[in-house]
């Protein structure tokens, strides 16, 4: 493995992974949470374009490699620890999360007063953002 | 424990945590990452500020305890997976980061050129955002 200072200043988690938020450089929307390995942030430094590694799917998941909903990076920021990833992004399509939303945080806690008076049974995750785009047509084969 | 709806709908790591991204409402930077157990969201939403669990620690960490920084929260949002918690808050005193600068992200990836022309020996990470408050001031005792 070549010598990257850059990336081997970063805290790396036990299983080889660190944090990374997108976020919308048009309108600052924190459009996607995902995690990265050290080649999939190699791979988004070199390509210009957010590749994240899929836990789920145990593998390097370029984004929107399906969908066509690729997210341009604009400029890249680590926190104080370094140990999170902060992108400004482009994204293309303007639709980051899979159920066709501008973004992935959609669902705001909700109880129809202030959040800090209701009682918990009255709480509820309510989704406040409109799907842009039916899934079936972005990820149709 | 009594039921809490709201809060047994999230998935929760094999550590019992969340991650928790803090948004300045004022003007959308992301000032903080973090992590959250049951208990410490539980007490965020009921106080209306943020309240972390510190992993190095170990403990409960209400946000600002010593430094006054506090997170009032505005608005609670998580993602299409109800994984990873998105708090739009007031920051008091304008300073989320315990270097004293208004953000913890303020490491940015440069190279003098464009990102994905430089090679990898010109890559750095700049610190490009002023001290607000000295540290010494924020945590005297």
């Amino acid at each position: 493995m070549t010598k990257q200072n850059w990336l081997d200043e970063l805290k790396w988690d036990d299983q080889g992974l660190i944090p990374a938020i997108a976020q919308d450089e048009k309108n600052s929307k924190v459009v996607m949470f995902a995690w990265m390995n050290r080649e999939s942030l190699a791979m988004s430094v070199d390509s210009g374009r957010a590749v994240y590694w899929s836990r789920s799917r145990a593998k390097i998941w370029p984004k929107g490699e399906e969908s066509g909903h690729v997210q341009k990076i604009k400029s890249l920021r680590v926190d104080c620890d370094k140990d999170v990833v902060l992108m400004s992004i482009e994204q293309i399509g303007g639709i980051a999360c899979h159920t066709g939303r501008e973004s992935c945080f959609y669902f705001e806690l909700t109880d129809g007063t202030n959040l800090a008076d209701g009682s918990d049974d009255q709480k509820q995750w309510q989704a406040v953002e409109p799907v842009i785009k039916n899934p079936d047509e972005i990820y149709k084969k």
